[in-house]
Order: C-alpha cells, then structure tokens, then sequence
C-alpha cells in the first residue's frame, strides 16, 4: 500500500474522453489503497500546435522562450487530468515541474534533473490527494527558469519522483502492451517480453526501440525503481524493467533460464559521416572529435581504419542523429586547414540493427550467428559495434526490415502460435 | 526615458499577424529610449478553448485546477511575444505572473493582488531585456497556489506593475480607439474622451463601460498612474486616465472648461430581485443581505420602500449579476421562514442606464434634465441611485437604446461633424 507513480503520454491522453478514461485508472489504483502520483505529457498533438505557432512568429526562437511556450502543453492537460478526477468524487491536485521540485541544469531544450524535491507532492499525498505533475519540465537551480528535458521527458519525470518518493513502482502507460523482441510492425511475430534487466533496457532504447527514453531508465537503474511499461488501452500485464529479471518477476512461476536475447532494435535515425585522409599523428582525431562535441553532438558508433602504412593517412568513420547532420558537417569544415584531411563523406541512407541480450556474455558463438543470418538474407554489413550485451551494425536503409526479420528468426524470437493468442494474436 | 507598462488584450494578439504587429509596436518604444514591460492576455479564444476542454472532462471542475488550466493561455501568447521581438532583433524574457511577483489572495478564479515583488524584472530590465509578463494571474502568498484574478484581470496585473515599476505610463490597448461618451454602437455619434478621471472611469467601467476593467482603475487611482487607453490598430492618441483630468494631459492647449458629463454608460447584464412583505423590524433587512453577503453575491443598487403604515411591511428591491440570479433565490428562499418575507419578484428584463461627470457636483439640474429626456423619448423609470458624480436608472430591457441616444443628446455629448472626421468618422 505505497505510493504508485504513474506515467501517461499524450496518446493516452488524447481528448476528453481519453482523460476521463485515465482519471478512472488512476481513481482504480487510489481505491485499491494506494497512494498515486501521475507525471503527464501534453495531449495529443498540442506540442505540434505549440511549435507551429512558434514558427509563425519566428524562424529560431529563443530557447528560453520555446521552454516557456510548451510547457503549456502539460499545464493544460494536468490540469484536465485532475478536473475528470475530482469528477469521479477524489481530490487532485496539479503541479509544475517547478512546483513539484524537478530541479534541473540550465540547458534550455534539454535539461537534466540533477534534483528532486518533492515537499509540495508528500504533503499533498499526506492531505489525501491524488498528486498530478507536468511531465517533461523544471526549473533550473541557479536562474529558476523553467526548463524543459527534451524528446521523452515525461518517462524521466516519472521516474525520477518514483525514486524520489521511493515509490513501489512506476507504471509508463503507453499505447503498446510492452516491450517486444522486436518492432511488431516488421516482425508480426515478435514476443512481449514479460521482463527485461535494465542494462537490456537500456540498450534496446539506445538502439531506436521508443518506448521508454534512454535516459528514464538510466534514471531508474541508478535508483533501483521498478518500471513497468503497460498499455493504458489495456488491464494487461506488460514488460517489467528490473534490476535482475527473474526475482522482480510479478507474475508466472516460470523455471526458464534467462533467455540469451532479449530481442533485436532497430533506427533509422542516424546518418553516417566519414573524414577521409586524416593525417595519423597524435591528437588530430581528438581535434576531430572535440569540434563535434563543441557543437553539442552526441556521436554513436565511431570506427576508425588502420592507417595505410604508404601514405600515414586514416580515415575516421562516425554515426550520429541524422538531425544534426548539416551542424556536423559546418563544425568539421571549419577545422579542414587545421587538421589537414582530405574530404568529407555523408551518408545518411543507413540504418542500424543491434541484438540485445544479457545472456550473450555466456554464450559464444552470438556474433557469427547473427552475421549468418545477416548474410543468408542478403544484408551487407557496413560498420560493426559491440558492448557486453549488444551486436550492432550499420546496414543499407533498405535492407534493414529484411535484416531485422533473420535475426529475429534465428535467434528463435519468433511467437509459436500459442503465445500470439495469449497476447492478443495481434503481436501489439 | 522612464519605464512606460503596455497592455495588449486577446483581440490584439489574435494570430502570428497580430503577435509580429505588437512586437514591432514594443520594439518602437524600446527603440526610443524607454524601457518595456508588457502585460499580455491569452491570444484571442484561448480562454474560450480551455474552458472548452474544462467542460469536456468535468461539470464543475475545482477552481484551483482551473486557474492552473487558465494561466497556461498567457503563458503561450506571452512566450511567443517574446519570440517574435527576438525575430526583431531585440531581447525579451517572458515571466509568469508568479515570476513577475505578483502576489495575491488565494481566492482562485477572482484573486485580488495584495502585493507586487518584480525583482526578477528589474534584473532583466537591468541586464537591457524588454520583459513580457503574463497577465490575469499570480500565486498566493500563503499557500504559493497560482491564482487568476478574474475577467478584465491584465488590465490589472498591467496597472499594479506600473505603480510598482513607478512607470511614466500604463498604456492599455484595445481595439476601439479610446473611451467615449457612450457606447457607438448604439450613438454612431459618440466622442472619444481624451481624458477622463479615475473617479468618471471608475463609474463608466462599474455602469458597464467595458473598456477598462473597474479593479484596474481603481489600482490606478491609488498609486497615481496615468492609464493612456488606446487602439493597438491605429498610432492615435487615446484616452488619457488621470487625477486631474487637465493638467495631465497630454496633447491640446485647449482652455475650455471641464465638461459637465463625461459620458453615457449603459449595462444590460444585471437583473432585480425584489423581496415582497418584509416585515420592518429592526435586523430584517441586515438578515437579507447577510445571507446574500454569505453567497459571495455584489449587489448594485438598492431600494427599500416606506413601509405601509397599516401592514408595517415593506418591499427591498436591488440589482445584482444576472449569473448571480439563481444563486441570490436559492439563498433567500431558504431565509424565508426566518425572515416572514412574503414572495420573491425576478426580473432579468431590465437595463441600467448611468450618467457620469465629476462636473455635475457643482451643476444643479443635471437631474431634472436627465429624467426629462427619458421622459420625451418614452422610457419608465424603474429604481434610480445617485453617487456624487453619477445618476443610474433602471429601465425596461428594450428601452436602453432610447435612453441613451436621448441622454446623450440632451446633455449636447453628440459630435459635430468636424469631430466626427478626426475621429475616423466612424466614431470609434
């Protein structure tokens, strides 16, 4: 009978009717004897709106004022959250981030939390309430300007006041039944996946599975919070994130060993760019790779050739968002003459596949089977990057659906029959 | 090159077109030497919207979560003014009311201002930021809830920042060109006052003027700021709200004396209430009125009868807001076993029709003159109440229009055609 944090994203609450259905979700949980706390994201499309308005006045607002617009969004929708609550003969109460103490660094856009406060929320738990807190923003510790945490925001609110109110769990409603060994829509036979290790977790949001942000479940292994990702179209048990997948396990008695891979992500975000000819002598990729950072770019995988022994030159291949391509670009040509290499190649035709599984640390053999069953599809490998727990490679934006299916399929992720029904034949 | 206050209501931020309009009108005053600080109301029917989306999820959603839903209006109009002076190449920082330090009662929904704290704002006016504040709102200095100050709120908030900014000039815009001597709509040839007392703009806006909220010019009149009401459409001179209404003002070497009349108010949103067969006894009526006072109900005029000897009952008739109606009967019905009343009278078929001039205290017949001319256009005089500058008189519904015109024309108010050109010719 503790505390609850719940999250609910803007699909989840769409219009009224959607926000009522929410509300009696929440009231279900305060019924059962718990204590609730709800991190909200903007309805529906209300951020687009936001945008476009803000495009109407101005090519490159400031971002101050673009934190300032669209924390809006979630002002509204808590608000409205809490109306249908108290409809339903329960008390809410709404807060800000700022209120509810999400204290963060100052970067406009996307700020971290670098503290949590939650005075207001435990008194207002202690008063009785249902407590309801915008997602997706704060207020900076120095200047106290509102802030906002970028793409995903709300995951990371929610989670972060879980562990601060050292809630039991935080359920992320969403509108998928959970986790899955791979994107339904090019696997139809992908699995849920019932639990999942955090260090899985975060690999698979690391390589384009979207529906928990990266920096929610780094958040939530830090402080050892319970997320549960569930569908709030559903009363489903979905995937639970966990710091060893077996103990935490909700439900099912099951005596399966942990299973090797938890499944098979893939992005098709990125862009590749190569420097060619860079002189090979000390600190000329560190000049390289401080510009990028000075322009704020996050790189991922970075794979640089053995230098040609005629000729001492290198080239340095990089993957990074393909929206901060044209940055990376105008960064790396302003150091040309300094750091003397040859030309500069974009690419942003790729796409990246990346196996995940906790249980590839025991088991060899991983990696040539998932390149056998790349090769038997078809699917050249253009760049290869590997961690304790993850295969990745870089791959022809096309081939990438083709290259998703094999893997899936040889690493036997593939649903019997039996399992499609239990979750409801649809794979979603 | 003092601090001059603006004030710019939803019709004149209606889209991204009025929102660039207004940052080029700020920016001008910037331009000429003087430092800006701007009170803005949600764009156009943003208010409406969220009221919209309020009824959608709940029928009577708690006033605190509706001022939390409310405030989110100016929160987008006010990020995207300062957007759009950014695009004009000027700094802004936008704040809301809590930021601005407007503290307040914590009566959600009508909250009054007990204090102005603009630290952060003479910071950013320092540091040479023109400073965008959202109207409407504050947070209680109790319980630090964020509150709105009710309809008409910004003309507030915008007044109360220039006496705490000790401001040169509190500019309000609107979309009509100033106040005049009744309404145009009804006298096509009505003046535009280029200045007005407090003690005149505080009658007009109570008899229903609705150009100026009625707190605003109270705050104004208090701490002494000049209030300048003009057109955000058109660069002319408006009306000039001050002390004395001439030395103040601001144009024109004219020598003619004080008008006798100001102008012509009229208000079709009160209803009557009359309670029959009052017993009249000592405590009777104050048992009435307390029980009104006890449903947070403002009454306007009141009118109690000479009892009828024979019967010692008397009759208590008064006005009050017609939303108020059911409220006030509701309340009263249930004193009447108390009380020995013997029926309740309803009447929302009424109109007030008010003339105002400071010069009528040292005028006599400004009276007789006024009731002949309702007389000679044929309209029944129900209650009447005077203050020292004003006479208002109930009369049917329908006869408001009469009564003005010929009001207006009795005391010589209509415009010749000379002022008629200067005006535009519309009379707006």
């Amino acid at each position: 009978m503790g505390i609850v944090v719940q999250k609910y994203g803007g699909s989840s609450l769409a219009d009224a009717d959607a926000i009522k259905r929410v509300a009696r979700r929440i009231v279900d949980i305060k019924k059962a004897g718990h204590d609730v706390v709800v991190a909200v994201s903007a309805m529906g499309d209300t951020t687009d709106d936001l945008l476009d308005l803000a495009n109407g006045v101005s090519p490159l607002p400031p971002a101050r004022e673009m934190d300032m617009l669209l924390t809006a969004g979630e002002r509204i929708s808590m608000a409205l959250v809490a109306m249908a609550i108290s409809d339903l003969g329960y008390t809410a109460r709404s807060f800000t981030g700022s209120q509810a103490g999400v204290i963060t660094d100052s970067v406009h856009g996307k700020a971290k939390i670098i503290d949590v406060t939650p005075g207001r929320i435990t008194q207002a738990i202690g008063e009785g309430h249902i407590v309801i807190v915008a997602g997706f923003q704060g207020v900076s510790a120095d200047t106290k300007e509102i802030t906002t945490l970028g793409r995903g925001g709300t995951d990371t609110t929610a989670v972060a006041l879980a562990a601060a109110l050292e809630a039991d769990v935080c359920e992320i409603y969403t509108d998928v039944d959970g986790v899955f060994t791979a994107d339904p829509r090019i696997v139809p036979s992908a699995r849920k996946l019932d639990r999942v290790s955090y260090e899985e977790m975060l690999e698979l949001a690391a390589c384009g599975a979207k529906i928990l942000h990266l920096r929610s479940v780094e958040y939530g292994r830090r402080y050892g919070v319970p997320i549960h990702v569930r569908s709030s179209f559903s009363q489903l048990e979905g995937t639970w994130v966990v710091n060893d997948p077996k103990p935490s396990a909700p439900s099912q008695g099951d005596t399966m060993e942990q299973p090797i891979i938890a499944g098979v992500a893939h992005d098709r975000s990125e862009a590749k760019i190569t420097v060619v000819g860079v002189p090979d002598k000390v600190g000329e990729a560190a000049r390289i790779f401080e510009a990028l950072a000075d322009a704020q770019i996050n790189l991922d995988m970075i794979v640089q050739n053995v230098s040609a022994a005629a000729t001492s030159l290198t080239d340095i291949s990089f993957t990074l968002p393909r929206t901060d391509g044209q940055t990376a670009m105008t960064a790396l040509a302003r150091i040309q003459a300094e750091v003397g290499y040859d030309k500069l190649l974009y690419d942003d035709k790729i796409g990246k596949v990346s196996l995940i599984g906790a249980g590839m640390r025991s088991h060899p053999g991983i990696t040539s089977k998932f390149f056998g069953a790349l090769a038997s599809a078809g699917v050249n490998i253009g760049m290869i990057s590997t961690s304790e727990i993850r295969i990745s490679v870089i791959v022809d934006e096309n081939a990438v659906d083709d290259a998703v299916r094999a893997t899936h399929t040889a690493f036997e992720l593939d649903a019997d029959e039996v399992e499609a029904v239990v979750y409801g034949g649809t794979g979603r």
